[in-house]
């Protein structure tokens, strides 16, 4: 076989079908469709927001290999159908994504799965003579919570999650005992700024019941729980302290089957003032950006199944 | 007098120095200190969180021409200052950066003027059992508070101000009234969703008792104004509705001289449903991002002199 | 005067016209307008790829204060001109923008001046076969370029300029010779790694002909000695280089009357690894983010008007 | 057993170990540590930029569920690992990376694998004269490189790539064919930008030969392929142009396994300039930033085993 690739002769260049290059894993559709759900059946509105993004899975192999679009549902379908089943209201993201899979995999033939994931944004109503407004809102800030539904044919993951929430403790946490070789020359602590930016996404049980969980008490409840937990106990290391964060979450929450953590060790220096005749019994403090510790683990139960494909598609494809 | 930048004959060239060619306005410093401050007296512990910048004016002539550093203050020095100054506590940020503004121009005969800037991030206790934990805390999120100190000789500018506030009324908001030219396709609306990310800075009253100001106090309650503004009245343009934040500011707080905005108009467009064979009754939004409106304006006393060195101070060098 | 700001009757609640808040500076119009224009009249296209703000200055008093929109452009008008201005082709930022300008200016008897502000993204052709293709670009990456116009009646100033061109020498740089105090702890040295991300920004004189000026070929130029004289010289301090840099600008380019600078510098630390018994003779460095040197000037020409109001304009209102 | 997690009797609160949580997958480490080495054997310097990340696996166990960091190998120690290893020289991002995961997992023995990964930045000479200079860089913009090594006992995996590479063709892509519904209003087209930022990673045969490949050629000529690849064929979607791209890697580098792509759809929108009495036959375009098309896809070898657990590292972990 000649080298066709060269494209010497211009454009024509065709690719010799029998090179044994094949299509793996694929997803395509829209991504980032910022919408905002008003409700105003009353004068009390209320607000949802949302980025959500559609990615379908199935046969379109004619598509990538020879640029035949017959399967393609086209991303810009996929946005209008995100906006029309937004009319009918959001509720919570996990049920906007549950009701978006079912209409894609049920639609197309050959769609036989795909992943809908969320970011949603808080709003609060603005405070006037110490009441609620009814139609003026401020953003809350603080995390960001996340949803995502993966289909694989009949079957639904739902996870779901937060990111952006930092936290901080100013004493009760300490770093002793690790082990010394010739690149060690941090000194052991029994009392530092323990800071991180908690990334947590939770797996909800997969059983027929999912689809009737109340998905935002249960946001609410969970981010309580990893709140409170980062208070409580001495941390001897982020590691500890994560545990314990994903432990209480799932005793208190038997519809969670996993919970997985990615928490930034923020790290912040004492400042040495004595150069400068000034001493600093740990007040004065330098909020490092880089490098920074990077802790990660999940939490599950016993003997429980792993769900991988699950996992996979919580994250960017590549 | 021949080119003698050419360069040509390797690093040996020099400049005529009858070019004409002279410094103007300049500073330096070092940016983005950031130094968290805890103070631990008692079991409850508080926690102050800032980036600090600090930047010094007066006769630098001889650095930039003649490569002579003895009039340059380090800014390694400067921020070895600012971290031995938070061992003393911070105050407020107006008050910290007073404190060094100060510092630097009582210390260094050649430095005569300065400026002194820094963002503030707020944290709140976390909530264990109904109340606020002793040492543990989360990130606020929402806006990040500014503070500026423009230093002159002996004259002090105070600037505060926030960013990143975000607010949204979802109705008692049109648009109306406005000329049309060729270019003019926008059909009018008296009831559309107005948006903003809030950044503004309110100048203080340059008077002997400025330093004595409780500037934590009048931020809250700048805060409180701006928010509850927002939602009163129906909102001809963001101009209007700006313009009201601004005065009610303004008549609460007579030690503000004025007060500067610059909104966005996030722009929230209903979707056309109809297509699709569904009504949309000011329900589903799509949130844009890119081009938006730009609104920005000062609100001020009449009669009041400008003070243009401060503004021209809040703002980047370039 | 009874204090009507209360609200406490609701939103019916007006403001008294006569408490002596009034408007002050303001500007308003479109940020962000992503324009790409390609220029297709032969198969080798061009493309020009633009974010253009357009803000309007002249009497919207009513806007603010009465919630009359009769002078209100809307900013979706402006947007819409700014793409139908593309369609006759962009040619410099510059050039597109001074039209702007115009245009604004001569159609709306209110609108008595603005600015006009553009940054664009190169793009270069992707070699094939050692040719750069007839329609297939790269992005260059690198820095940005910006433009601005400031139309003050019929008066135009031109700043040209571009951020993001990060530079770095890796010796022929030191720091000494620089005062001591109590809180200075840097040594000396003779021999550093010199970075920095130039932001640069140069005013054209402000004449008949400035409308003539080949924008797109001084930029290059400027550019190339920007980069050129950073080579050059041993570097006493930043400020020194950063003057040089200017001064050889203004030396070969007549047609611009001052150029501004803001220059961070980008620390890199040289790792001590003598506690790990490796000798790091300036190979290791450590990129550090925060805080950092900010180094910023004007260079400018002996006996020449300042004219503040042109830099006022070329940042954040606030 | 009593809820044991209740806290209400504060701190002392332990939990049971009986509750059947337990630890499942978890790494730490150290992240982005920016080390720049320069190589100044002879006076024309070389220069080498990286952000590493370095994560440790095995049996941290004790750590998390007893805070007992005997097997904790500090983040400090592994940041002085990494400027230490630095300072024998890096060579290629992949290369080094194998040798921080030899060392690791050699020198611990409770260390059973890991993931180490870096992003490279690219500089180049400044020209001076014609020629490039000896020690003074720009940084080159356009993309960033990435290496990823994984290691799973002595296996390892090597995962190379890139993201921001930002290509675009003004012609020859259309979008034809696709299935319409209900929620379909998008017209075909023959004719249209197709834009894309490039993240690609590819995994390298993990054989005996995998640690001599010169990494830095095949990455340099990886990027060239693609780039050409993007202008070759009429587009009929960009998942078929993405194909495109893949095949001609594999075919031209059988030391490559699989190649994987996740390519947003740039939409630049073609503005109906006629409500202003202006033609547009696609020469003025607005660039959209959200939402976007996202298409993602791995191409692979007929019958080649795939490795799932080298992708999965590849991405953040929750």
């Amino acid at each position: 076989m000649t080298d066709i690739l060269t494209h010497s002769t211009g454009e024509t260049a065709t690719v010799n079908e029998s090179d044994g290059i094949v299509l793996g894993a694929n997803q395509y559709g829209k991504a980032e469709v910022r919408v905002v759900k008003v409700t105003r059946d009353t004068d009390r509105h209320e607000i949802e927001d949302l980025s959500v993004s559609s990615q379908l899975r199935g046969d379109f192999q004619a598509a990538h290999l020879d640029g035949d679009n017959g399967h393609v549902v086209a991303t810009d379908t996929q946005k209008n159908t995100i906006f029309c089943f937004a009319r009918e209201g959001v509720g919570s993201p996990e049920a906007f994504l549950l009701r978006l899979s079912d209409h894609f995999t049920s639609s197309f033939d050959w769609v036989t799965g795909g992943r809908w994931s969320a970011e949603s944004y808080g709003w609060e109503r603005i405070q006037v003579g110490g009441e609620g407004h009814d139609h003026s809102f401020v953003r809350k800030g603080q995390e960001t919570r996340t949803a995502l539904v993966v289909a694989d044919g009949d079957q639904r993951h739902v996870i779901a999650g937060l990111f952006g929430l930092t936290v901080l403790k100013t004493t009760r946490s300490g770093f002793e005992g690790y082990p010394k070789d010739r690149y060690t020359s941090l000194p052991e602590t029994k009392d530092r700024i323990l800071a991180t930016d908690v990334t947590a996404r939770w797996r909800y049980v997969a059983d027929a019941d999912t689809r009737e969980l109340d998905f935002n008490a249960i946001y609410d409840d969970v981010k309580r729980l990893l709140l409170e937990e980062f208070t409580h106990n001495f941390s001897a290391a982020l590691q500890a302290t994560m545990f314990d964060m994903g432990r209480v979450v799932l005793v208190k929450h038997p519809e969670i089957a996993e919970i997985r953590f990615s928490l930034p060790n923020n790290h912040h220096f004492v400042v040495d003032l004595e150069p400068y005749g000034v001493e600093n019994p740990n007040e004065v403090f330098f909020a490092s950006d880089r490098p920074y510790g990077l802790i990660e683990a999940a939490v599950t139960r016993e003997g429980q199944a792993e769900v991988p494909q699950a996992w996979e598609a919580a994250n960017p494809f590549c």
